[in-house]
C-alpha cells in the first residue's frame, strides 16, 4: 500500500466519508496551486469534511505547514513526496465570457438587469433551511439554458425549494413559460417572490409555502411539463426533493434541472444518486455541468460544522462552493416517487457540512 | 391519443426507432425555426431515421410541404396544429467565445496555431471506419479539458480509435502528458501521427494500428490513467470502445473520456449505455456537456444511409453532426470489460446512418 492509499483509509476511517488514493493525490495537486483551505476544497472536489481530514493528516505527518496568514505550505517533505509521486498541477481552463457554463448570461441583458435590481433587496440566506444563494450570473444562465432546450416557452414550470436563488422569479419574469409555481419551506421568499409577481402584474407565475418533507397532493402529481430544484444532499433530502420533482412531471420527454455538489457529498455518492435516477426512477441523464452554480458566501459561514472543521479559522475571501448542473429526462415507465419522509438526517450527515 | 403520440407510434413502428410523443413535438419546434433538415435533425436530437421519418409523416399527413429549395415548411393545417398544441420555439443561448462549450479553445494560442498548421494535412475521412473529423476548436478544447480536470500533466494516456480527430496527436503536441499511447485501426492515421511526433522530436507518444474488435493483450489492461475515444453507437461498439477503455485503467479515481451522439443513438439507448456503465461497468459519470464535439462534414455523405433516407437530396450546407463529450470516473471495484467481439452491427444498426 502506498502513502496516498494509507492516507484515504486513515481518513476514511476517522471521517466516515469513502476515499480513495486519487482523492488524496488531487488535495496534493490543488496544494500546488493554493495555499487557501477553501480553494483547495474547490479545487479537489471533495466534501469539506474528507478535505480538512486529509490536511489535518499531511499537518500531523510533516507534509504541509501553516504559515502566520494560515496558507497551507508543502514542507520540503511535502515537496519531495509529490516530486517522487510525479505528481503535477492541472490547469484550469475557464472561458471568462461565460464564466465556463457555456450558456452565455450576456446574452438577455434586459433579464440580468432587471434581475439584479430586483435581487438586492432579497431576503438573506439562513442557515435553518440550509440556504445560500447562487449568483445573479448563475440564476440568468439556468433561465436561459432552460430556453436552449425548450424547457420554458408554452411549458408548465414547477421550481421546488432553493427560492433564496430566485430562478423561479426569474423565470417569472421572462413571462414566456405558460405557468411557472414556485414553493419554498421559507415563507419571506415566497412573500417577496408574490410581492414582485403582484408589482410586475405578471399573471402566470404564483409563489406558495410547502414543505417538501410532506407527499404532494394530487394538484401537483403529473401536472408540469418542467422542474428545478437544487436540494441538500443526503439520500432523504434527493429523494424529496428530485424523487417529488419527478413525480410532477406529466409525461415521457419532460425534463427534471437540479444541482449536486462535490463538496456537501461525495462522487460515491454520485453514483448512488444515479442509480436511483437511471434503476429505481427510469429516468436519462442528458446534462451534468460541472461548476455551472457558483455559490456566493453565507453570514452564517462561521456557526457551520464546515467552519468548525477546517484546519484554519480563515472564512473564504472568494467563491468556493460550486455545484454541477444536472438535466434529465422522463422515459416512458419512469417512476413518481412521493412518500412520506422524517426530517431526520434530512439537511446533515456525515459528507454533509455547510448547513 | 393525441396526434403526437400517434404519429410518434406509427414512426417508430416503420424505422424501429424508439419515440415518444415529446420527441415529435420537438421538431415541430425545430421547424418554426428552420427549414433545413440538417438543421432539423441537429435541434431534434433524433436520430437521422427517426427525424426523417417523422418529416415524412408530416408531409403525408399535409403537415408540412418542401419548397423548390428544398426548405421544409409548415403548411396552414400545420401552423394551425403548432397553435392547437401551443408548442412555441426555443431560443439556443450558446457562448460566442467557447462555441458554448465551456472550455476556451482560445486559452492555448500556440496549441491551437500549431494544431491548425499540422491538421491541414491530415487524412481524409473514409466511410469504411465510421470516420468523420472534429472541429481544431473541438480538439484543443478536449486537451484544455483534460488539463482542467488534474487528467493531462504527468499522466499516462490512451486514445483509442478516432484518431482522424487527431485528439491524441493534440496531446503529444503539450508534451505534457507522462506517455501517450495512440491506437486506431486505419494505418494512414498512425502513420501521419508517426511521422510528426517523429519530425517533432516528441518522445514520450507514439502510435500503432489496432483493431478493437480484439480483446486487449496485458500489455494495455491496468496500465492508464486516462482513456479518450469516440466510438460508433451500436452496443457492441460501445462495448469494444468504452468496456475496453475501462479496462486500461489502473485503479480507482482514473477517467474517461468519450463522445455520445443523439444523432446515430436514441435517447432510449442513452439510458441503456448509462445503466451498463453504472450497474456493469461500475464507474461514476461526472460530466456529460452536450454538443461539445462539432463534426466538419464529411466528403461521403452523399453514400450513407442518412442521405438516402432523408426527405431532401440537399447536403447539409453547415455544422450538424455533433455529440455530446462524456466524462466518468472509475470506482473501487469497477469492472475491466475485455470480450472479442464479432464486426457484425458494429458500424450500423437502426438507429444509425451515418457510415
Amino acid at each position: 500500500m502506498n502513502i496516498l492509499e494509507r492516507i484515504a483509509k486513515e481518513v476514511q476511517e476517522e471521517t466516515k466519508v469513502r476515499l480513495h488514493a486519487r482523492n488524496v493525490e488531487r488535495v496534493l495537486q490543488a496544494l500546488l496551486k493554493t495555499g487557501d483551505f477553501w480553494k483547495i476544497v474547490d479545487y479537489s472536489d471533495l466534501p469539506v469534511p474528507a478535505a480538512s481530514g486529509i490536511i489535518k493528516k499531511f499537518l500531523d505527518e510533516g507534509i504541509v505547514f501553516i504559515d502566520e496568514n494560515e496558507n497551507i505550505l508543502f514542507t520540503q517533505k511535502g515537496l519531495d513526496l509529490v516530486k517522487e509521486l510525479g505528481i503535477e498541477p492541472f490547469e484550469e481552463h475557464k472561458c471568462r465570457a461565460c464564466e465556463g457554463r457555456g450558456i452565455p448570461f450576456y446574452d438577455d441583458k434586459e433579464l440580468y438587469r432587471t434581475f439584479v435590481e430586483i435581487a438586492k433587496d432579497r431576503p438573506k440566506p439562513v442557515q435553518q433551511y440550509d440556504q445560500g444563494s447562487v449568483t445573479p450570473e448563475t440564476t440568468v444562465s439556468r433561465v436561459l439554458f432552460l430556453d436552449s432546450r425548450g424547457d420554458l416557452r408554452g411549458k408548465e414550470i414547477i421550481v421546488m425549494g432553493a427560492e433564496d436563488d430566485l430562478t423561479g422569479l426569474a423565470i417569472a419574469l421572462t413571462r414566456k413559460a405558460k405557468r411557472v409555481l414556485i414553493i419554498d419551506i421559507d415563507e419571506r421568499l415566497i412573500d417577496f417572490d408574490n410581492r414582485i409577481i403582484k408589482e410586475l402584474g405578471i399573471d402566470n407565475a404564483e409563489a406558495m409555502v410547502w414543505d417538501l418533507r410532506n407527499p404532494y397532493t394530487e394538484d401537483f402529481l403529473g401536472k408540469f411539463d418542467v422542474f428545478i430544484t437544487d436540494p441538500p444532499e443526503t439520500f432523504a433530502a434527493f429523494r424529496a426533493f428530485i424523487g417529488r420533482g419527478i413525480a410532477t412531471l406529466k409525461d415521457a420527454g419532460c425534463a427534471g434541472y437540479f444541482g449536486l455538489t462535490l463538496r456537501d457529498s461525495s462522487i460515491f455518492r454520485w453514483k448512488e444518486f444515479q442509480e436511483i435516477l437511471i434503476n429505481e426512477y427510469g429516468v436519462v441523464i442528458t446534462d451534468i455541468i460541472q461548476d455551472f452554480n457558483d455559490y456566493m458566501n453565507w453570514e452564517y459561514h462561521p456557526e457551520t460544522r464546515a467552519a468548525q472543521i477546517a484546519p484554519v479559522k480563515k472564512n473564504p475571501t472568494d467563491i468556493w462552493y460550486r455545484s454541477a448542473w444536472y438535466r434529465i429526462e422522463t422515459l416512458p415507465g419512469f417512476k413518481r416517487w412521493n412518500e412520506p419522509i422524517s426530517d431526520e438526517v434530512f439537511y446533515l450527515d456525515e459528507e454533509g457540512s455547510t448547513t
